[in-house]
């Protein structure tokens, strides 16, 4: 097998065009996944369902033909073999329940999750031409999942935990990043080619608690993955444009970013790979619309290769798959059409 | 009169500790302020009564002792003369009533805005020590109220309206730029030592928007403004670590910051005077906290003059009085006890 256009860019390698996929690619925008949803009792079912998120996570390849698949799942399911509950509701946030005592944390057992390495052995076999991406949520981002219970965007009990149990929010973050590491690397060893580390929520965090708090655990968790495997890591993080030169220093191979940052500038101030930035907004104007902004920003990348296309944020629900389908189209003819 | 400790810190004066004043301080956190509001019909009827008006104004500098006060208003006020409809529910967010069409919007007469001048007419008088802070919504801030309707963070209509009409938005900017010209030009004739524009929506869009559809708008707002009065104007804008080297740019004297910036470093970055930066979620916290992280912060600073002490975003309506008591307090005291 020829290597895979994505994990040439992430080299550095020479490549023909950007390769593009798109963060929740699989999901309720799409009426095929909804099809395949209905035959689940419930959110969670589906995940663990291995033939139904086995069908997922390929739907991106059929209807869009990206470059890679990423593992259907959820970033809390680590959450429950550490002895939290999880709940999805329809038409709701995600709720999570924990008490806020750390001793009610059980240690976590990899094995409680077998059946997300289940899903990325199968897509290992299926999909033999694009690489296969395994994810997880950043320790932080579990963190405050754990912590709030219900998504509150400001994540006022997350900093109030944070600035008043300090000792007790560093150990939660110690337990995150060993049951992170445990779980991502039993992903690679199931086959992932490369992983992604989300950490959503810290858009609402102040500099210097990103600085003490959260950077400390990243870098020690893409450490230990780098020292033990050969696979790139990605690491997805919104407020982009206030922690990017400590992201760089996470040994992270590739720095997804959100739209706060302004790519002609960051990718010469830094030798990363670059993924993401688009605003995932401009799936809601119309098809020119959608054409032209992609074209802004591909045409704003200082260099051809060691950046892959993606969203700043996933794809919402509300958003439409023909549109979908334009951005995709338009960045896999970008250097050949124009 | 001797010249005020606030305006000394602006002109880069000896002081001798640091200013303080709060985003919000006079508003419903404060059971004085709800005393006030019960005797309005509503909130927009409160606005507009001047006698009311100034009694909340002037309720942080007898509750916290803060070293300005601040006009009681609401950005969206201007928003009325222009032809459209503002409503404010208790409980909700506030609406705003426009059909879209730029030609459905009259010329600004900011006389229809009297009752905010005559506010501020009236603080001066009271007010002989403190200066009078006068205020209004950044073009972009009132833009996407007009456009959104009703709060919704993401902002997604106004990211289409910006993308796909993007002649009307520009006309738009226009028409919003001289109406807070005319608007802050008639507070400052009315007395206002200083003026304060609020950019606080511009934490959702992109680097590449702000750039191109907000930045040149704030610029020549700010541009009018110090060419035909000398006060000193502060700009306010989210999503600080974005775009504070465009604001810096814009010729505000202050950049007021919120969280996502290191000031140790901009500081040293940036000639500009600096204010804010505190997460207001510190004012959750317990007392202790309270004093911690704000007398972290203000180590932080590299200089004593040149700096306003102030939140990163406004006083929340669930915080604590006794808490923000505690905050002013340590900012007075800082240099003095420490």
């Amino acid at each position: 097998m020829k290597k895979p256009l994505l994990l040439r860019s992430i080299a550095k390698e020479p490549v023909e065009r950007f390769p593009v996929w798109l963060m929740r690619q699989a999901g309720r925008y799409m009426p095929q996944y909804q099809e395949i949803r209905r035959r689940a009792k419930d959110f969670l079912s589906l995940c663990k369902d291995v033939e139904l998120s086995v069908k997922v996570s390929l739907l991106p390849l059929e209807l869009l033909g990206v470059d890679a698949v990423i593992l259907f799942s959820d970033i809390l399911v680590p959450l429950e073999p550490l002895g939290a509950k999880i709940e999805f509701t329809e038409g709701e946030g995600p709720k999570v329940l924990w008490s806020g005592k750390l001793s009610d944390l059980k240690p976590y057992d990899p094995d409680e999750n077998g059946y997300v390495y289940e899903v990325v052995r199968r897509l290992k076999e299926f999909s033999k031409d694009v690489p296969v991406i395994g994810f997880a949520g950043g320790p932080f981002t579990l963190a405050s999942y754990l912590i709030e219970g219900s998504p509150i965007r400001e994540l006022k009990k997350t900093k109030i935990f944070m600035w008043e149990r300090e000792y007790d929010f560093k150990r939660l973050m110690e337990v995150l990043t060993d049951t992170v590491y445990s779980f991502l690397s039993r992903q690679i060893e199931a086959g992932a080619d490369l992983v992604q580390i989300f950490d959503s929520w810290t858009l609402y965090i102040s500099r210097s608690d990103y600085e003490e708090l959260v950077f400390p655990y990243v870098k020690e968790l893409v450490g230990r993955i780098k020292k033990f495997y050969e696979v790139p890591v990605i690491y997805f993080f919104r407020g982009s444009s206030s922690f990017i030169d400590l992201a760089s220093q996470t040994g992270a191979d590739v720095l997804s970013v959100d739209w706060s940052v302004d790519l002609s500038v960051e990718m010469v101030r830094f030798e990363n790979v670059f993924q993401g930035n688009l605003d995932p907004a401009v799936l809601y104007s119309g098809e020119e619309t959608v054409k032209m902004k992609t074209l802004e920003l591909l045409r704003s990348i200082p260099r051809r290769t060691g950046y892959i296309f993606n969203l700043g944020h996933g794809i919402a629900p509300d958003m439409d798959l023909k549109k979908v389908k334009l951005l995709v189209e338009t960045v896999k003819r970008f250097g050949i059409e124009y």
